[in-house]
């Protein structure tokens, strides 16, 4: 077998075999195919595509190209979670402490963001002190004491997904079905729970523009359930908006703690709900799911586990009741609009890339971080505003664009209608193996 | 613009523009596009074609990527020939001394041979002492004084092209009609000839396998003409078979001389003849063309102009008279089949393979050459054989596979009938401007 023979067949549309899809992704993962064949094989892949067979051999693969942690030590049911990336998107930290509230083991291997999604890990690492990064027994460790483990995911990871991912940005091939399923499945199920819930988003701020395309995105995500045996579902929500009001780490922080402490933001909360209840569906649990995930949320425990969880990762937990204490921007520039009428659309990706330029997220892989800078949205659409209404406020230090074109950025992303406009509806379904 | 929205326009099927193609191609000249975006443009080029438009701009922009060899200091017409590749195939050196014979001025820059197509430059390195590399004014020098220049073609010409061709075999993008139309003309045009003769060859032994796809190749490549203002006719031909009866460099020689001197191999003599012809007819020349391309053979004025060619480029003219100066393969078998009949078919790209393996041609671009080694036929479609007659000799030194092997595979190469076989039709038409 040659990678020219295999890249070929792909190329004229044929299906490709379970040996020459390990022999490639092999290649792929311990160094000796270069980059050129990679990509010619991912532009194959993509405008031919996969059928699902060959998606599942791809993700088997991929999964196998690297380390599948150990997690039978965990007492109770691991459940993680994942989300194909929004912006705004901070469901992970507030549905972590909820659910291991409610006594599920929540293991979370994280990246950091590039452009306008932001990752995890920039945001717990806007806590003083917190701790990223954690080899497999203190992952096990840590869920067995507290419930949760966050890591920083480790290079021994689906190797072969971190090369393709790398090179599919850059050769036009990012959102094709068969890639991305082998490219989120083979991590998410080396990383060894027993459940996951994944958020499937669609809109202008997700890589699915259509509820559609998220649909059939999630389809195809579960479907590779067997491959491990593992349980899942998936939430397809629309992320055409921001989600929350807080766009930017440390802001993103602030807006997960308020929300632990009762404060009703009412996309956060009710994804969060649906979020837990699916994982605790998935464990087994029989009871109103959706009610214990309320009340976990409404009598503190959830509050109280967030708290054990920064202090057990060596995190400043005085910041939960001392948001100074938080990374602060140098400069503040508040944004209103020549125009009233009503908010009847935020535009999600915009805001994310106005985030990004305010120093809140990368550009390139090597960019530094600003934890203080990112966007704060006082409207959400629905919202009625006048003249001169402050709808945002933009915090920067040394952003990485001159904060008047980021403002201007930021004013563009809202449109306004003149007749009343409904909320956002946001969970549109859910899919269940 | 950015290289991903380049691959992106291509990768779903639109039609990209002049501007785009240029910068592409540019960043493919000047190496500031990576390896990994050539190659996704390559397979999305493949797969979605381009139409004429997009052909003409890629044409050009590789041939503006590089050097314009000029020839305005030439006094006539200068014509160029150019083979598709075929397996013995040793027309350029006899056509060359035919049509400087006649007046005309033959710049030729080729290239070495890789895998089962043997190089012009390796067969004329054979010859000991042989110069093939020029520089321009050598070479304006060179076709002033004898008609003929042969040179390495330079790296400065159609770098684009240099870098997108090596990554074709490797990325399972060569038989592309847009991308060899690219390839073939950007060269050819940049080696600034006023008239150029394609041999476009279909069959086992070529990239086309059928006279359709010749035909339609050969169509494209006239279609650039324009570009530089050029005249331009095609030759389809077929290359089932292997060209004449030696394969490998100094055989291929040898057989070339012996057609000099006047020696009738039929195809060889054919295929030559209508070759000037075609070249005659591109300058001008209104008489009976064929006539003349007939009569320089038959009176040596073509042999002579071999014999001047080969002593104006230091090489070792009494090598013209005794063969025994060439390099010569220290061993040598013959090999027979094991049942009698009519050859119905000697498959080309076998003995091609063959070849290599014998030490004539190159696995690896770094592959050095055994000038002496190769297969001399014996027979050829039509012909009856009995069983233990000789069909092939195979010459070796140290062959790059075991010489029983390849014997096995020379074998192979042979199909015999019952029934007596026409013998294979050579040139099935040619295309004109």
């Amino acid at each position: 077998m040659d990678p020219v023979s295999v890249i070929r067949k792909k190329r004229d549309g044929e299906v490709l075999s379970r040996k020459e899809i390990n022999f490639f992704i092999d290649g792929i993962g311990n160094g000796t195919l270069p980059d050129y064949q990679a990509a010619a094989f991912l532009m194959a892949t993509y405008i031919r595509g996969m059928n699902a067979d060959e998606t599942r051999w791809l993700t088997e693969a991929m999964l196998n190209s690297g380390e599948v942690v150990d997690l039978s030590g965990v007492k109770g049911f691991t459940c993680d979670k994942h989300s194909t990336g929004g912006v705004g998107d901070k469901i992970t930290m507030i549905i972590a402490p909820m659910a291991a509230a409610l006594g599920l083991k929540v293991p979370m291997y994280s990246g950091k963001g590039l452009g306008h999604t932001g990752g995890t890990i920039d945001k717990l690492d806007a806590i003083t002190g917190f701790r990223t990064t954690l080899d497999t027994d203190a992952f096990v460790r840590s869920l067995n004491d507290i419930g949760i483990a966050n890591s920083m995911q480790t290079e021994t990871i689906a190797p072969a997904d971190k090369r393709l991912y790398a090179l599919r940005d850059v050769t036009a091939t990012v959102d094709s079905i068969p890639l991305i399923t082998g490219s989120i499945m083979s991590k998410k199920l080396a990383c060894g729970a027993d459940g996951l819930v994944l958020d499937v988003k669609f809109g202008n701020g997700a890589f699915m523009k259509t509820e559609k395309e998220a649909r059939e995105l999630a389809s195809w995500l579960i479907s590779m359930a067997p491959i491990r045996n593992i349980r899942v579902s998936a939430l397809i929500d629309n992320m055409d908006d921001p989600l929350g009001y807080m766009v930017g780490n440390a802001l993103e922080m602030m807006e997960v703690i308020e929300v632990l402490k009762g404060k009703p933001v009412i996309d956060l909360v009710e994804i969060s709900i649906a979020i837990v209840g699916e994982m605790l569906q998935l464990s087994g649990e029989t009871g109103d799911v959706e009610k214990m995930a309320k009340e976990v949320l409404a009598n503190g425990r959830a509050l109280a586990k967030f708290r054990e969880w920064v202090a057990y990762n060596e995190g400043d937990a005085t910041i939960i009741d001392d948001f100074s204490r938080f990374p602060q921007a140098t400069s503040r520039m508040e944004i209103a609009l020549g125009q009233a009428g009503y908010v009847s659309k935020i535009h999600a990706k915009i805001i994310g890339e106005a985030a990004v330029y305010s120093g809140a997220g990368r550009l390139a892989k090597e960019d530094t971080l600003d934890y203080g800078a990112g966007i704060e949205l006082h409207v959400r659409r629905g919202d009625w505003i006048e003249v001169g209404d402050s709808v945002a406020t933009l915090y920067y230090s040394k952003s990485r664009r001159n904060p008047d074109e980021i403002a201007q950025l930021i004013r563009g992303a809202f449109q306004l209608s003149e007749k009343s406009v409904p909320p956002l509806k946001r969970i549109v379904s859910t899919i269940r193996q």
